[in-house]
Protein backbone atom coordinates (compact mmCIF):
# COMPACT_ATOMS: atom_id res chain seq x y z
CA UNK A 1 0.00 0.00 0.00
CA UNK A 2 1.81 3.23 -1.41
CA UNK A 3 -1.03 5.94 -1.60
CA UNK A 4 -4.78 6.51 0.52
CA UNK A 5 -7.69 4.92 -0.91
CA UNK A 6 -9.84 7.78 0.57
CA UNK A 7 -7.46 11.06 -0.45
CA UNK A 8 -5.09 9.46 -2.84
CA UNK A 9 -2.14 10.81 -0.53
CA UNK A 10 0.79 9.03 0.31
CA UNK A 11 0.65 7.10 3.06
CA UNK A 12 3.37 6.10 5.94
CA UNK A 13 3.60 3.32 7.96
CA UNK A 14 3.33 4.70 11.74
CA UNK A 15 2.02 3.00 15.21
CA UNK A 16 -1.82 5.37 15.66
CA UNK A 17 -2.02 6.76 19.18
CA UNK A 18 -3.85 4.16 21.32
CA UNK A 19 -2.82 0.88 19.29
CA UNK A 20 0.42 -0.96 19.26
CA UNK A 21 1.76 -1.77 15.84
CA UNK A 22 2.72 -0.04 12.37
CA UNK A 23 -0.59 0.56 9.97
CA UNK A 24 -0.75 2.67 6.84
CA UNK A 25 -1.90 5.88 8.42
CA UNK A 26 -2.84 8.75 6.20
CA UNK A 27 -1.36 12.22 7.10
CA UNK A 28 -4.15 13.92 4.93
CA UNK A 29 -7.08 12.53 5.86
CA UNK A 30 -6.14 10.47 8.84
CA UNK A 31 -7.37 7.69 7.69
CA UNK A 32 -6.10 4.05 9.38
CA UNK A 33 -5.50 1.26 6.52
CA UNK A 34 -6.08 -2.04 8.81
CA UNK A 35 -4.74 -5.11 7.12
CA UNK A 36 -6.10 -8.56 8.69
CA UNK A 37 -5.99 -11.89 7.55
CA UNK A 38 -8.36 -13.41 5.06
CA UNK A 39 -10.52 -16.23 4.81
CA UNK A 40 -10.35 -19.34 2.24
CA UNK A 41 -13.50 -21.66 2.38
CA UNK A 42 -13.69 -24.83 0.74
CA UNK A 43 -15.16 -27.99 0.79
CA UNK A 44 -14.60 -32.19 0.49
CA UNK A 45 -16.77 -33.48 -1.70
CA UNK A 46 -17.68 -37.16 -0.99
CA UNK A 47 -19.24 -39.54 -3.22
CA UNK A 48 -20.18 -43.15 -1.75
CA UNK A 49 -21.71 -45.74 -3.50
CA UNK A 50 -21.41 -49.58 -2.37
CA UNK A 51 -19.09 -49.12 0.08
CA UNK A 52 -16.72 -47.13 -2.28
CA UNK A 53 -15.80 -43.59 -1.06
CA UNK A 54 -14.37 -40.93 -3.68
CA UNK A 55 -13.84 -37.16 -3.25
CA UNK A 56 -13.95 -35.09 -5.75
CA UNK A 57 -10.30 -32.74 -6.56
CA UNK A 58 -10.03 -30.40 -8.92
CA UNK A 59 -6.50 -29.17 -11.05
CA UNK A 60 -5.95 -26.07 -10.69
CA UNK A 61 -5.37 -23.61 -13.99
CA UNK A 62 -4.44 -20.57 -12.00
CA UNK A 63 -0.79 -19.60 -10.41
CA UNK A 64 0.13 -20.09 -7.78
CA UNK A 65 0.64 -24.17 -8.01
CA UNK A 66 -0.83 -24.18 -11.54
CA UNK A 67 -1.16 -28.26 -12.17
CA UNK A 68 -1.45 -29.02 -8.61
CA UNK A 69 -4.89 -31.02 -7.29
CA UNK A 70 -6.44 -28.80 -4.33
CA UNK A 71 -10.20 -29.31 -3.05
CA UNK A 72 -12.61 -26.98 -4.23
CA UNK A 73 -12.09 -23.50 -2.59
CA UNK A 74 -11.28 -19.74 -2.69
CA UNK A 75 -11.43 -16.48 -1.19
CA UNK A 76 -14.73 -15.93 1.00
CA UNK A 77 -16.52 -12.73 -0.58
CA UNK A 78 -18.62 -10.01 1.46
CA UNK A 79 -22.41 -10.68 1.50
CA UNK A 80 -22.18 -14.39 1.62
CA UNK A 81 -21.88 -17.22 5.08
CA UNK A 82 -18.61 -19.51 5.60
CA UNK A 83 -21.20 -22.07 4.23
CA UNK A 84 -22.57 -20.42 1.31
CA UNK A 85 -18.60 -19.44 0.58
CA UNK A 86 -18.14 -23.49 0.16
CA UNK A 87 -21.16 -24.02 -2.25
CA UNK A 88 -20.42 -21.41 -3.98
CA UNK A 89 -16.55 -22.45 -4.53
CA UNK A 90 -17.29 -25.94 -5.36
CA UNK A 91 -19.55 -24.62 -7.46
CA UNK A 92 -17.21 -22.46 -9.59
CA UNK A 93 -14.76 -24.52 -9.69
CA UNK A 94 -15.90 -27.74 -9.80
CA UNK A 95 -19.26 -27.68 -11.27
CA UNK A 96 -20.31 -29.83 -9.12
CA UNK A 97 -23.60 -29.92 -6.53
CA UNK A 98 -23.03 -30.06 -2.59
CA UNK A 99 -25.13 -30.91 0.23
CA UNK A 100 -22.91 -28.88 2.92
CA UNK A 101 -21.86 -30.50 6.28
CA UNK A 102 -20.20 -29.16 9.42
CA UNK A 103 -17.24 -27.62 9.44
CA UNK A 104 -14.30 -30.10 9.39
CA UNK A 105 -11.03 -27.99 9.43
CA UNK A 106 -10.12 -24.97 10.48
CA UNK A 107 -5.90 -24.20 9.52
CA UNK A 108 -4.13 -21.04 9.96
CA UNK A 109 -1.18 -20.00 7.68
CA UNK A 110 0.06 -16.99 9.65
CA UNK A 111 3.04 -16.42 6.91
CA UNK A 112 0.53 -15.93 4.08
CA UNK A 113 -2.29 -14.18 6.44
CA UNK A 114 -4.97 -16.38 5.42
CA UNK A 115 -7.22 -18.70 7.81
CA UNK A 116 -8.95 -21.84 5.56
CA UNK A 117 -11.56 -23.68 6.33
CA UNK A 118 -12.78 -26.97 4.87
CA UNK A 119 -16.44 -28.35 5.47
CA UNK A 120 -17.64 -31.79 4.79
CA UNK A 121 -20.24 -32.07 1.63
CA UNK A 122 -21.98 -34.73 0.08
CA UNK A 123 -21.71 -34.95 -3.99
CA UNK A 124 -25.44 -35.09 -4.77
CA UNK A 125 -24.45 -36.19 -8.30
CA UNK A 126 -22.00 -36.92 -10.87
CA UNK A 127 -22.52 -33.73 -13.13
CA UNK A 128 -19.72 -32.16 -12.21
CA UNK A 129 -17.34 -30.70 -14.36
CA UNK A 130 -14.22 -28.59 -14.11
CA UNK A 131 -14.62 -24.22 -14.13
CA UNK A 132 -12.76 -21.58 -16.14
CA UNK A 133 -9.96 -22.03 -12.66
CA UNK A 134 -9.75 -25.77 -12.87
CA UNK A 135 -7.85 -27.41 -15.81
CA UNK A 136 -9.62 -31.32 -14.49
CA UNK A 137 -12.25 -32.39 -11.82
CA UNK A 138 -12.20 -35.46 -10.47
CA UNK A 139 -13.45 -38.03 -8.26
CA UNK A 140 -10.26 -39.91 -6.12
CA UNK A 141 -10.49 -42.92 -3.91
CA UNK A 142 -8.87 -42.86 -1.22
CA UNK A 143 -5.43 -44.99 -3.06
CA UNK A 144 -5.72 -42.46 -5.81
CA UNK A 145 -5.21 -39.22 -4.19
CA UNK A 146 -2.35 -37.55 -5.56
CA UNK A 147 -0.64 -36.82 -2.38
CA UNK A 148 2.78 -35.84 -4.18
CA UNK A 149 1.07 -33.32 -6.45
CA UNK A 150 -1.66 -31.50 -4.41
CA UNK A 151 -1.37 -27.80 -4.25
CA UNK A 152 -0.77 -26.67 -0.96
CA UNK A 153 0.11 -28.18 2.90
CA UNK A 154 -4.19 -27.08 4.00
CA UNK A 155 -5.26 -29.50 1.23
CA UNK A 156 -3.11 -32.22 2.39
CA UNK A 157 -3.33 -32.04 5.82
CA UNK A 158 -7.73 -31.81 5.49
CA UNK A 159 -7.11 -35.03 3.31
CA UNK A 160 -5.22 -36.88 6.03
CA UNK A 161 -7.27 -36.49 8.74
CA UNK A 162 -10.53 -36.62 7.00
CA UNK A 163 -9.62 -40.04 5.88
CA UNK A 164 -8.51 -40.52 9.51
CA UNK A 165 -11.68 -39.63 10.52
CA UNK A 166 -13.18 -41.91 7.66
CA UNK A 167 -11.15 -45.07 9.23
CA UNK A 168 -13.27 -44.16 12.78
CA UNK A 169 -16.55 -43.67 11.28
CA UNK A 170 -16.75 -47.35 9.35
CA UNK A 171 -16.15 -48.31 12.92
CA UNK A 172 -19.12 -46.30 14.54
CA UNK A 173 -17.52 -42.98 15.44
CA UNK A 174 -18.39 -39.79 13.72
CA UNK A 175 -16.22 -37.18 11.97
CA UNK A 176 -14.73 -34.15 14.20
CA UNK A 177 -13.43 -30.91 14.14
CA UNK A 178 -10.12 -30.24 13.69
CA UNK A 179 -7.85 -26.88 14.11
CA UNK A 180 -3.85 -26.70 13.32
CA UNK A 181 -1.52 -24.40 12.26
CA UNK A 182 0.35 -24.77 9.23
CA UNK A 183 4.33 -24.01 9.69
CA UNK A 184 5.31 -22.48 6.66
CA UNK A 185 6.85 -25.10 3.85
CA UNK A 186 10.49 -25.71 3.26
CA UNK A 187 9.32 -26.19 -0.22
CA UNK A 188 7.56 -23.39 -2.04
CA UNK A 189 7.92 -20.66 1.06
CA UNK A 190 5.71 -18.02 -0.90
CA UNK A 191 2.53 -20.40 -1.20
CA UNK A 192 0.25 -21.22 1.56
CA UNK B 1 -12.10 3.36 -1.99
CA UNK B 2 -12.22 5.92 -3.84
CA UNK B 3 -8.17 5.35 -5.25
CA UNK B 4 -6.04 2.75 -6.21
CA UNK B 5 -3.59 2.44 -3.39
CA UNK B 6 -0.69 1.05 -5.54
CA UNK B 7 -0.89 4.52 -7.70
CA UNK B 8 -3.18 6.82 -6.44
CA UNK B 9 -5.40 6.57 -9.95
CA UNK B 10 -9.16 6.69 -9.38
CA UNK B 11 -10.44 3.55 -8.93
CA UNK B 12 -14.19 2.42 -10.61
CA UNK B 13 -16.48 -0.40 -9.54
CA UNK B 14 -16.29 -3.40 -12.79
CA UNK B 15 -16.96 -6.73 -13.26
CA UNK B 16 -12.95 -8.34 -13.65
CA UNK B 17 -12.84 -10.53 -17.34
CA UNK B 18 -13.15 -14.18 -15.85
CA UNK B 19 -14.96 -12.63 -12.64
CA UNK B 20 -18.79 -12.58 -11.78
CA UNK B 21 -18.98 -9.64 -9.35
CA UNK B 22 -17.79 -6.03 -9.12
CA UNK B 23 -14.45 -4.82 -7.67
CA UNK B 24 -12.62 -1.82 -7.78
CA UNK B 25 -9.69 -1.60 -10.24
CA UNK B 26 -7.69 0.78 -11.66
CA UNK B 27 -7.86 1.55 -15.24
CA UNK B 28 -3.96 2.85 -14.78
CA UNK B 29 -2.18 -0.19 -13.16
CA UNK B 30 -4.53 -2.81 -13.81
CA UNK B 31 -4.60 -3.33 -9.95
CA UNK B 32 -8.08 -5.67 -8.52
CA UNK B 33 -8.64 -4.75 -5.25
CA UNK B 34 -10.23 -6.99 -3.54
CA UNK B 35 -12.95 -6.75 -0.19
CA UNK B 36 -13.41 -9.34 1.91
CA UNK B 37 -14.80 -10.38 5.66
CA UNK B 38 -12.53 -9.45 8.67
CA UNK B 39 -12.34 -12.32 11.13
CA UNK B 40 -13.28 -11.12 14.82
CA UNK B 41 -11.62 -13.39 17.88
CA UNK B 42 -12.47 -13.57 21.59
CA UNK B 43 -12.39 -15.89 24.19
CA UNK B 44 -15.24 -16.90 27.05
CA UNK B 45 -12.84 -16.38 30.18
CA UNK B 46 -14.11 -18.56 32.64
CA UNK B 47 -13.15 -18.78 36.51
CA UNK B 48 -14.75 -21.84 38.19
CA UNK B 49 -14.13 -21.87 42.49
CA UNK B 50 -15.77 -24.57 44.67
CA UNK B 51 -18.80 -25.81 41.70
CA UNK B 52 -19.46 -21.85 41.39
CA UNK B 53 -18.12 -20.72 37.85
CA UNK B 54 -17.88 -17.10 36.42
CA UNK B 55 -17.46 -15.75 33.51
CA UNK B 56 -15.38 -12.49 32.79
CA UNK B 57 -17.08 -9.45 30.76
CA UNK B 58 -15.96 -6.19 30.12
CA UNK B 59 -17.82 -2.78 29.31
CA UNK B 60 -16.89 -1.12 26.14
CA UNK B 61 -15.08 2.41 26.22
CA UNK B 62 -15.17 2.67 22.44
CA UNK B 63 -17.70 3.04 19.84
CA UNK B 64 -20.19 0.97 18.53
CA UNK B 65 -21.81 0.48 21.39
CA UNK B 66 -19.73 2.23 24.23
CA UNK B 67 -20.89 1.27 27.88
CA UNK B 68 -22.39 -2.21 27.05
CA UNK B 69 -20.59 -5.47 27.61
CA UNK B 70 -18.92 -8.17 25.52
CA UNK B 71 -16.78 -10.56 26.43
CA UNK B 72 -12.87 -9.83 25.19
CA UNK B 73 -12.99 -9.79 20.87
CA UNK B 74 -11.70 -8.14 18.38
CA UNK B 75 -10.37 -8.16 14.61
CA UNK B 76 -8.00 -10.68 13.89
CA UNK B 77 -3.80 -9.40 13.32
CA UNK B 78 -1.59 -10.51 10.18
CA UNK B 79 1.03 -13.00 11.98
CA UNK B 80 -0.85 -14.52 14.04
CA UNK B 81 -3.14 -17.73 14.61
CA UNK B 82 -7.31 -17.14 15.49
CA UNK B 83 -5.95 -18.83 19.06
CA UNK B 84 -3.25 -16.29 19.50
CA UNK B 85 -5.92 -13.74 18.44
CA UNK B 86 -8.67 -14.52 21.28
CA UNK B 87 -5.30 -14.47 23.92
CA UNK B 88 -4.41 -11.42 22.92
CA UNK B 89 -7.44 -9.54 22.87
CA UNK B 90 -8.16 -10.97 26.05
CA UNK B 91 -5.12 -9.45 27.70
CA UNK B 92 -5.88 -6.20 25.93
CA UNK B 93 -9.41 -5.86 26.88
CA UNK B 94 -9.63 -7.57 29.94
CA UNK B 95 -5.80 -7.57 31.31
CA UNK B 96 -6.51 -11.35 31.91
CA UNK B 97 -4.12 -14.37 31.21
CA UNK B 98 -6.26 -17.37 30.43
CA UNK B 99 -5.11 -20.78 29.25
CA UNK B 100 -6.77 -21.17 25.88
CA UNK B 101 -9.32 -24.26 24.98
CA UNK B 102 -11.32 -25.56 22.05
CA UNK B 103 -12.90 -23.42 19.43
CA UNK B 104 -16.80 -22.71 20.20
CA UNK B 105 -18.58 -20.41 18.07
CA UNK B 106 -18.74 -19.75 14.60
CA UNK B 107 -20.83 -16.87 13.68
CA UNK B 108 -21.31 -15.40 10.35
CA UNK B 109 -22.68 -11.67 10.68
CA UNK B 110 -22.93 -11.22 6.77
CA UNK B 111 -24.33 -7.35 6.93
CA UNK B 112 -21.09 -6.69 8.24
CA UNK B 113 -19.14 -8.76 6.43
CA UNK B 114 -17.66 -10.15 9.32
CA UNK B 115 -16.88 -13.87 10.89
CA UNK B 116 -16.80 -13.54 14.59
CA UNK B 117 -14.82 -16.86 16.94
CA UNK B 118 -15.01 -17.51 20.41
CA UNK B 119 -12.74 -19.63 21.93
CA UNK B 120 -13.20 -21.70 25.61
CA UNK B 121 -10.72 -20.46 27.93
CA UNK B 122 -10.03 -20.70 31.50
CA UNK B 123 -9.30 -17.44 33.40
CA UNK B 124 -5.91 -18.83 35.20
CA UNK B 125 -6.48 -16.07 38.00
CA UNK B 126 -7.73 -13.01 39.01
CA UNK B 127 -5.07 -10.55 38.07
CA UNK B 128 -7.38 -9.10 35.47
CA UNK B 129 -7.86 -5.38 34.56
CA UNK B 130 -9.62 -3.23 32.32
CA UNK B 131 -7.70 -2.23 29.30
CA UNK B 132 -7.60 1.16 27.59
CA UNK B 133 -10.80 0.45 25.40
CA UNK B 134 -12.74 -1.00 28.57
CA UNK B 135 -14.36 0.31 31.19
CA UNK B 136 -14.42 -2.12 33.60
CA UNK B 137 -13.48 -6.27 33.45
CA UNK B 138 -16.41 -7.78 35.78
CA UNK B 139 -17.07 -11.72 36.64
CA UNK B 140 -20.53 -12.85 36.27
CA UNK B 141 -22.08 -15.49 37.30
CA UNK B 142 -25.03 -17.12 35.05
CA UNK B 143 -27.74 -15.04 37.12
CA UNK B 144 -26.03 -11.79 36.84
CA UNK B 145 -24.97 -12.15 33.06
CA UNK B 146 -25.88 -8.46 32.05
CA UNK B 147 -28.42 -9.85 28.90
CA UNK B 148 -29.81 -6.25 28.18
CA UNK B 149 -26.86 -4.69 28.29
CA UNK B 150 -25.16 -7.16 25.71
CA UNK B 151 -22.74 -5.51 22.77
CA UNK B 152 -23.47 -7.38 20.02
CA UNK B 153 -25.76 -10.51 18.78
CA UNK B 154 -22.73 -12.54 18.66
CA UNK B 155 -21.86 -12.10 22.98
CA UNK B 156 -25.65 -13.03 23.48
CA UNK B 157 -25.79 -15.74 20.65
CA UNK B 158 -22.07 -17.62 22.70
CA UNK B 159 -22.98 -16.95 25.81
CA UNK B 160 -26.40 -18.77 25.35
CA UNK B 161 -24.64 -21.46 24.01
CA UNK B 162 -22.43 -21.35 26.67
CA UNK B 163 -24.81 -22.10 29.63
CA UNK B 164 -26.85 -24.01 27.32
CA UNK B 165 -23.86 -26.51 26.89
CA UNK B 166 -22.60 -26.25 30.91
CA UNK B 167 -26.00 -27.70 32.05
CA UNK B 168 -24.86 -30.44 30.26
CA UNK B 169 -21.07 -30.86 31.04
CA UNK B 170 -22.23 -30.89 34.58
CA UNK B 171 -24.14 -33.79 33.87
CA UNK B 172 -21.25 -35.60 32.12
CA UNK B 173 -21.57 -34.31 28.82
CA UNK B 174 -18.70 -32.25 27.12
CA UNK B 175 -18.77 -28.57 25.48
CA UNK B 176 -19.66 -28.84 21.36
CA UNK B 177 -18.64 -26.86 18.55
CA UNK B 178 -21.56 -24.45 17.39
CA UNK B 179 -22.14 -22.87 14.09
CA UNK B 180 -24.37 -20.18 13.68
CA UNK B 181 -25.52 -17.17 11.18
CA UNK B 182 -26.64 -13.99 12.93
CA UNK B 183 -29.41 -12.40 10.48
CA UNK B 184 -29.44 -8.19 10.54
CA UNK B 185 -31.08 -7.38 14.37
CA UNK B 186 -34.02 -4.96 14.60
CA UNK B 187 -32.72 -2.80 16.73
CA UNK B 188 -29.12 -0.89 15.83
CA UNK B 189 -28.96 -2.65 12.08
CA UNK B 190 -25.81 -0.90 11.55
CA UNK B 191 -23.91 -2.83 14.22
CA UNK B 192 -23.02 -6.28 14.38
Amino acid sequence: MKFCSECAHPVALVIPEGDNRPRYVCAQCSAIHYQNPKLVIGSIPVWERDGELKILLCKRAIEPRFGYWTLPAGFMENEETTAQAAVRETEEEAGANIEIGDLFTLLNVVHVHQVHMFYLARLLDLDFAPGIESLEAQLFAEHEIPWDDLAFPTIRKTLELFFADRARVAQGGSYGFHSHDIVRPMRSPELA
